[in-house]
């Protein structure tokens, strides 16, 4: 009942897919985030597309296709991304926008893959309470917890933003790492949203930018739904601010929004993912118009 | 077993009627705000009444009626209004102060039309995330999204605060009014509780002020219980302020506390509810006790 | 994304339309009921169309279409069956056979009138812990506490299955009532299924019927999840068998499932809700493929 | 809210105090029996006081005053009988009719002994999954998994129904002790409800009876909500007709409701202590009617 | 804290290994799979090892070595199944009797090669709603839904009780395996405990018995917590003396207890599961200590 | 299957003792404290231990010996307390390092005893929300609310930080103390983390130190889950910044965490807890490591 995101009628603008896929394989001690597709399409129909601080209306600037969600194999995360790729191979990646709704977060590197053919300068902007760099975990190179390892293996430079969990292996690889490949922003090291915004600019430098937002990069007083809550994370209020500082700059190719686990009974953690993507969404069409 | 606010036992200061109000007809999303009412007595055991910022005792300030609940028809909001106004004829606007539990905002109308009676120059301060400015909504006027829309249907001015969320028809609307009328200040312009304070003191000057309280005005990383939560809201510090710097000023003559819908196994938002309540009455009383 | 009951892709048999009816205006003491058509439409994905005691598969007698969800006005019940109507006027009540997912009961009223226009003779089987047959409820006649009374107002005889609630004037009107107009199976008269079921068709004679199926009828040790729960009612074997004998017999014209508000955390009482909805197709179509 | 038992505004028949003991010191397992008074009272808002199998309803035959909650100490059961034997000593064991609403299993003690001052002779009727039979549980003999022993310490011969679950010392002890003095009737021989209120009768042999039920006696998939859930235990539909043919016979003198433990979005548990409370007083005191 | 099963403190009897693994790799709807091991051990605390019925305790006929918890690889099943037979690889099927808890019912296959390997003529009893006969499910033979056709695939005979759901193929499969290799014993077909008992028996012929006990097979009111609930189920008191009446008889090697998945605020579905391991364990144990 | 804090298999640095006391017996309005050390050491596998903001892993600092949880009587907080002492005994309270996990706030009693035997000038840190120096509380002079009271009946020093909520007579009490035997910091009252710790240390002025934490003095956006949540607590980046400039200073010597009471379904709370164990103990054992 709660198919298409937003619940809009609208044809104006970019046209944008939303694609759920609702894959929990590699479970950490919530769990939930194969629920976590469903929780955002539902949300989404409560949250308003009008965008009151900049005074324009993402339904005047984007309409949505949302894609039937992807029937994660039960066999592991290999089969899974073969599943994913299935139906990327339909698509242009030079010019299908993808809205991806985790599942874990290692649903992302097909899309890392995808992009990165129509966009060889692809660089990953990474929000995440984790820096998601380890070789293997829990027997699989393909858990949440290595997508970044991989997008590395995959040679994309990458910039991680209000990380504050990880272990002693990862900081050692991101202090090996040379800043313009791998930059990390840890969350006590966050400046205001301008300043970090023209940092992080500084980093992407035009090049084309996929967004993989992993939602307990946020503060879990505001998103508890999420499999491993960190404190300490980032406000609503400067992640707001900061995707409006962001652009114009380097164009947004594709974005996922992963690690939404509901939590039964409280509709909190998902309003907040839908409102996030709306805000990013806004901010990245608004500075197209603008521009154009 | 809950039924006295705050369960005190005095007999001093100012008369307080405490009217539960659940009604949840015009459910929206998650529902709930008809079990608001017992959930914020029940939590009205737990707290405090000595203000140790203050360093008064409510107790010594007010004592507390609790009225039995209004019995909410499953008609709809028109029968709702008229259960409401049938309680509100044997009271006097000029003199008794209520403080009404809801429920949906939708609640508040008949008791703008009440103190309106007493007060023709009545002023409605509003704390909101939403505008609550809609002509009609889900097929009714009488909806929680357009009691701001009734009021000004009443000619009440009002300023409201706290405001993130509404369509574009609604910031029209407010662009168009004057701004002695209508005054919006959203979430983003909010200044210190100090200087908001002021402003606000400034639009109500001196007027007989009643405060319509949605908890949503709150983040919802505080209050997740309620029916559509928005990120990016009202500290409670900031609130604990905001009315420490209000008065002395416009005199209030009621409040509602609207849109509390408990979460089962956490006490939270009720709590912070019956915290709102219990610091807004302590620094309106304070502030009379001193002045006089 | 759980948009289409049963989660089938066939064309085969009876054309059924699946009707999500979410409304909650006259909520009692629990709720719950605007979440139930989607839990149903969910949970049904979950379910099998064989049936191994019948050795037939619903999806070789049957293919579903599933209508947009009713959008419930706020206003309350007159202005539900109104849109309800709406809906109803662009269908033919001799041909179109609705599964209609509630929703509070009182939603079936506008299915009465529709179908009584095609069969005047229409009987109803109603399938329920409370008689509902109240002149009047928390001020409304159209309460789900009321259906049954607005069904006799049509003239419409009615069979009542699993009754075992009710106060001392809907008893008093039960006991006025001629036998062949009105006939309250108490849950405790409850026969074997077959011989019940032979009782049940004495009453309906072969008329076409309407079955309005509340799930309460059921003991609420296996669907906790709904409004006003009854305990001593109908077991799931006895209902399973109780159908398997009812046919053939009269022709079931349209049915409907009410309400089912779904517990956080427990998928029980959706998924009985979908097999008793599966079981029923499944035993009507069989004895009709059977005659011919 | 929710003071009044059954909500009822007669004055017809039997006085009755309805007295909440919200004691939750000795907690097992899964805990919440301290909310087990105000869910039993909420949920009485809903249940019907008519019978439709007796035709007779509870309202004519009796009139409830619901008695402040006891305020129970924290330091320990000790201090929580001497609050309780404070109360009592207010009241007359010869002709007040307590339903008193645990809480643990343990707050039926200072009943035992209120009521055998007028009734040297009274027998305790225990409804109950365990024997409670211990001489101490977890360094207190004033545990709930001692109170039956307590009130063998009394003197009281004691004949318990649907056990199902004790130790070998407890097994030991019932069979050491004389029929006459102590008869446990195990879940699993539990005779057809007519037969089995015979043999109770016959225990209590016209003697004045106290009637202890914990709800755990019932079978946990009706009542989900209690501290040990036991599967195999008693029937509601057996119940509600042994509890037909019990009377007349001896006379209740008062009775206990133990053990409910609310589980939050469910309200299953508490609906069926209240239908239980309210068919065994109908039935008791329409035997009364009759034979007067 | 809750490491060891039942919490006993003796070394009487049997040796018995519980090994917990926590496996969700292939989640249906509802998960929480792997949470059951934990709440299996939790409730264990709570339940009573003398057996009021047989007059003997498990504790004198048992004592119990809790391994650790697999850790299950996010990889998906194969890797699972790796890890167990690596722990398995130290020990002794023909000696060592292991009660593992699931976890998904796919958990079983390395369970069943083990005791194959010691006992060629093992025969699986498989207590379940769903026949699990599919040969491949969510693109994976090692699915939940498959784990009976990976018996087979070994050879090995199977007879299962309590099926009621399950697809055509499935059922056609069944159809066509001959009866002494196959049997499916239909919940609406059980007989009476003990004649079901003697049938089992007969087609069990003496052999080497496992027990593989998925939850569900029981009915869901009294288990809600569990992956795919299917009303119509066994019932505990026909469980309870249906293993009563199954010795003397096969001797029992080892057994799982699957698919338990626990509901937050609810401790009954667990419950019940320990209560059932402790009764099949206790009617085995006592049967061979008195054919001894 | 939880049952090591942090799950890590070291054996470098400080030997720390965990102590599950599992205390409920004085519950407040929500409860769920018995439940509380299980979660943290649950919630413990989940949390790194390397500190990325100090460069360095508590897992080369210290490792841990958890302790069988302390069997909570159910007679009371002085059987309780005996209970507690006598493990103590065992131990030396001028080497051991005791890391308690409660519970209520009044489990520290015997702790404060402890230490204080082979420190005489102990002082006392308490983060809170409630100054708990009531005499008595709930006719008990050792609830929870009255941790502190019993501490100043010792003789010992404190400062408490984060006290947002007590009564009058705490109040005047507090103000009737000389500031250096009784220091509160009212939470609105709260400088930058590093001039708080260092008015923190001019009061401990270097004597050993015991850290009694109730987690209410967080701010309850990131911790729903304790018994009385108070709004305008500690936020958690202040708190891990305050611990990062509090020492080298007054030696650690033992702490407790207290009043965790988790929320089913969410795992919030606990995470938080555990992350600011882990953050403490590194800071201290960090600046011992550097100071050394
Ligand atoms: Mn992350
Ligand atoms: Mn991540
Ligand atoms: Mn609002
Ligand atoms: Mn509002
Ligand atoms: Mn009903
Ligand atoms: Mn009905
Ligand atoms: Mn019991
Ligand atoms: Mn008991
Ligand atoms: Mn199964
Ligand atoms: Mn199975
Ligand atoms: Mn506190
Ligand atoms: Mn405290």
């Amino acid at each position: 009942m709660y198919s298409h995101f937003l619940d809009l009628d609208t044809h104006h603008g970019r046209h944008i897919f939303v694609w759920p896929v609702p894959y929990q394989g590699t479970v950490s001690f919530m769990g939930g985030t194969k629920s976590g597709p469903e929780a955002i399409l539902k949300a989404s129909y409560q949250i308003e597309t009008f965008d009151p601080q900049l005074g324009v209306d993402l339904a005047d600037m984007a309409h949505f296709a949302t894609l039937p969600p992807v029937h994660c194999p039960a066999s592991g995360p290999h089969e899974l991304h073969a599943a994913m790729r299935t139906v990327l191979a339909n698509h242009d990646p030079g010019k299908d926008f993808f809205v991806t709704l985790g599942g874990e977060h290692s649903i992302a590197l097909p899309l890392f893959e995808f992009y990165q053919k129509a966009h060889p300068d692809l660089v990953i902007l990474q929000i995440d309470a984790h820096s998601d760099l380890r070789t293997t975990y829990e027997h699989t190179p393909l858990s949440h917890a290595c997508i970044m390892a991989r997008a590395r293996d995959l040679g994309l430079p990458a910039i991680q933003v209000g990380i504050r969990s990880l272990c002693r292996e990862e900081y050692e690889y991101i202090t090996a790492q040379p800043d313009h490949e791998l930059m990390t922003v840890f969350a006590w090291d966050l400046d205001t949203p301008e300043k970090t915004a023209r940092a992080v600019n500084t980093f992407l430098a035009g090049r084309p930018v996929y967004l993989s937002f992993d939602i307990d990069g946020l503060d879990p007083s505001l998103v508890p739904g999420t499999g491993t809550p960190e404190p300490g994370g980032i406000d609503y209020a400067w992640m707001r601010e900061f995707f409006a500082h962001l652009w114009p700059g380097s164009p947004l190719v594709g974005m996922d929004m992963c690690e939404v686990a509901p939590i039964p009974g409280s509709v909190v953690s998902e309003s907040v993912a839908v409102k996030a993507i709306v805000r990013i969404l806004t901010c990245f069409l608004n500075s197209q118009s603008e521009t154009t």
